[in-house]
């Protein structure tokens, strides 16, 4: 039996819903993220159906490319749940059951006044030579399994069943067989620049990080109203690992200043909500375009009450005037999509709710609705504080759920900014 | 060279970013999508790091389940686009320098007053016999080679890019090459039922409609707030397995009534919107712990502006007092989450606008806020419409977001059953 240590490891997903146009595997990340700390590379991931000689065939591949493998799915007690089966069968192993798992199912059943199906006897057959993961949360035990060349892991599906497992696995039996070394990872997140301009300018860092007694290693990513920077790091200590991330983090800032809104993965509405707090300001939102958008977004932020006074979503014209005391010649005079009906709502809402700070946007999400002076995807979006108000026109492409996004993305950004005072 | 029908497909997706806990490959979704459209069934996916020799294998494991394999990514001019150079070397083919393609790779820099920097001519290099896909969003042109066992496609990997040239491939070479047969997919939404409860009811549908002159196979999964039932038909015309689909659809909704909330896939929030346009209503929203969610999703969907006339996110109890009418007394007799507050901002709002339909809620989303008596995700939630008004308390689990998004669902659906008359 191999003692040597895990370095790299596959997962298999299992299940032919993850083979539709309706569904992804997720858990492979959070797999990837717990496998990472103790420094395990995933290498490959794969997603098969529930067919034996489709899960076979992954399992082999597997096997040949990584010392752990992993699958997700197929534990459970009806015909088309067959990764024990195949699993057992690619290893030449037989299968038997055990006694004390059928127990312990028929307990689970019998505890809510319930018969166990026999079916279920199917889920407490275990092959020879693996370890049982007790499951509890389920009926599905999970299966550790020693090879000649490494380790195959069977895990549930249903996260809520899985990730208590993985959690004691990666603390007990996979810490003891890890490298020593670990994966620590930080996202930078940033705004007002393009991808490309962003990796000219990081470009120069990238050799001597790789280079660096802590290697890290950068990967550049354009998401929507977003730039993200990935940085990894490989080190036998988590302090050690993340000292070089900060230092490393520290240089992007330093080139790139307040265009980087976050060095530890922090949403952008967070990163708000903690300026908000630390200026001891309180906030009301007028939206129009974005629908409530802005508004959700902060309210996402756990402790957000502190901060967040109002909003009002303004739909109709007649709402702006009711509501934000934006008046009928200011519609008429610059039309509601307008930089001076943008300021209106936001002194609007902050003198109604008499708090420190208010935000207003007005635009043309789509598809209908624009004009050739006004294309879809116009968007005034004005900002209010104590110290300061800014106010711009912007033009967001996409559908229109990409427009919401964007404006919402562009008042959170416009506002942080301004709380910065830069 | 082979033309035997191409029925099974494989998508490798590449790219290091892949395999980090922070992204997933989506593209799959897409393509797995376009190519049941032609009776094409995806069998594996994988996803494999920006590495020669992982990529080679996943290429020829690819090949080895099925005759159609599907590359996406690493077409780039940098030295970690590696795809094409990966393919060439399983194939055994040379790799040239079509100077077409430099030429018009060229000019596009050039339309930007750019010049083309040399990396880019990487881009250029063509395998012996591939037929090269134009690429109209960006550099990287796509690649169709055919070999003995089937075809390869290398694509790249921005969906931006990657969507065009696909759906020019289904309506050219790949048509020309399907079975002749489809997969239609179709995806009914229920609400107010468990899994399993669902799951019983339906379940003697299963085996006749897989035994069907045209045949249907069924999934059922739970996703947050709802339940949603997954069929397949294969068929030779596209016709034929949408009455299928059809037929099937009502047999369900014979089974479940109005638990089935849409057959087409659509979203609660458009379904609501049908239904307050085939009324002639227009509405307003008085949300607390929602957010703004609710308001933000009705107005996700395009037309909204036609009912959805405003909204306020009483986040304060002052804003309660102040926009809604909530008495001081209500609030103090009742708290703020309770059935008489709920009740009292909807009708509030509804009148305030002088609308037709009102929608109030309030809540603990938390996680701070709980009582023993109100624990966090204890949601108010009331509908008033000019037929009649309902309310209702309801207990989410789960975190702050899951909390919102179920509160939202729970108000949208009833407004939906009210809306119906049911």
């Amino acid at each position: 039996m191999s003692v040597s240590p895990l370095r790299r490891a596959a997962i298999v997903a299992v299940g032919s819903e993850l083979l539709t146009p309706l569904r992804t595997d997720t858990n492979s990340l959070f797999i990837t993220e717990q496998l990472g700390a103790l420094g395990i590379e995933v290498v490959l991931k794969m997603v098969v159906g529930d067919r034996h000689d489709e899960i076979a065939h992954a399992v082999r591949g597997a096997m040949a490319r990584a010392e752990l493998v992993v699958l997700t799915g197929g534990l459970g007690p009806t015909d088309d749940d067959v990764t024990r089966d195949v699993v057992a069968r690619v290893l030449g192993r037989q299968l038997r059951e055990w006694p004390e798992i059928t127990v312990s199912i028929r307990q689970r059943f019998s505890a809510r006044g319930w018969e166990m199906p026999e079916i279920n006897r199917r889920q407490a057959m275990v092959p020879e030579g693996a370890e049982v993961l007790p499951n509890v949360q389920g009926t599905a035990p999970g299966l550790w399994i020693e090879t000649d060349e490494g380790v195959i892991v069977l895990l549930p599906g249903p996260p809520r069943e899985l990730h208590p497992m993985l959690t004691r696995l990666i603390s007990d039996k996979l810490a003891h067989r890890a490298s020593g070394e670990l994966l620590a990872r930080r996202v930078l997140r940033i705004t007002g620049r393009t991808e490309s301009h962003t990796d000219e300018v990081v470009q120069p860092l990238y050799a001597q990080w790789a280079s660096g007694r802590v290697p890290i290693t950068a990967t550049i990513l354009a998401a929507l109203g977003q730039i993200e920077l990935h940085l990894t790091a490989r080190a036998i200590a988590r302090a050690e690992a993340e000292a070089a991330l900060t230092g490393a983090s520290q240089e992007v800032v330093g080139l790139l200043g307040s265009d980087v809104y976050s060095t530890d993965g922090q949403a952008l509405e967070a990163v708000v909500g903690d300026l908000l707090v630390a200026r001891g300001f309180r906030i009301a939102v007028a939206e129009s375009c974005t629908g409530g958008l802005i508004t959700s977004r902060l309210t996402d932020v756990a402790g957000s009450s502190r901060y967040v006074d109002r909003a009002i979503v303004s739909y109709s014209n007649g709402a702006k005037t009711a509501l934000l005391g934006v008046s009928d010649t200011l519609l008429a005079e610059h039309g509601a999509v307008s930089e001076a009906v943008a300021l209106a709502m936001a002194n609007g809402i902050r003198d109604d709710a008499g708090v420190d700070v208010g935000v207003g946007v007005t635009g043309i999400a789509g598809p209908g609705g624009g004009t050739s002076e006004k294309p879809v995807g116009t968007v005034a979006i004005a900002v209010v504080t104590p110290d300061a108000s800014r106010v711009r026109i912007a033009r967001f492409m996409g559908e229109r759920e990409h427009v919401k996004f964007q404006s919402a993305q562009g008042a959170l950004d416009m506002l942080r900014r301004l709380l910065l005072g830069s």
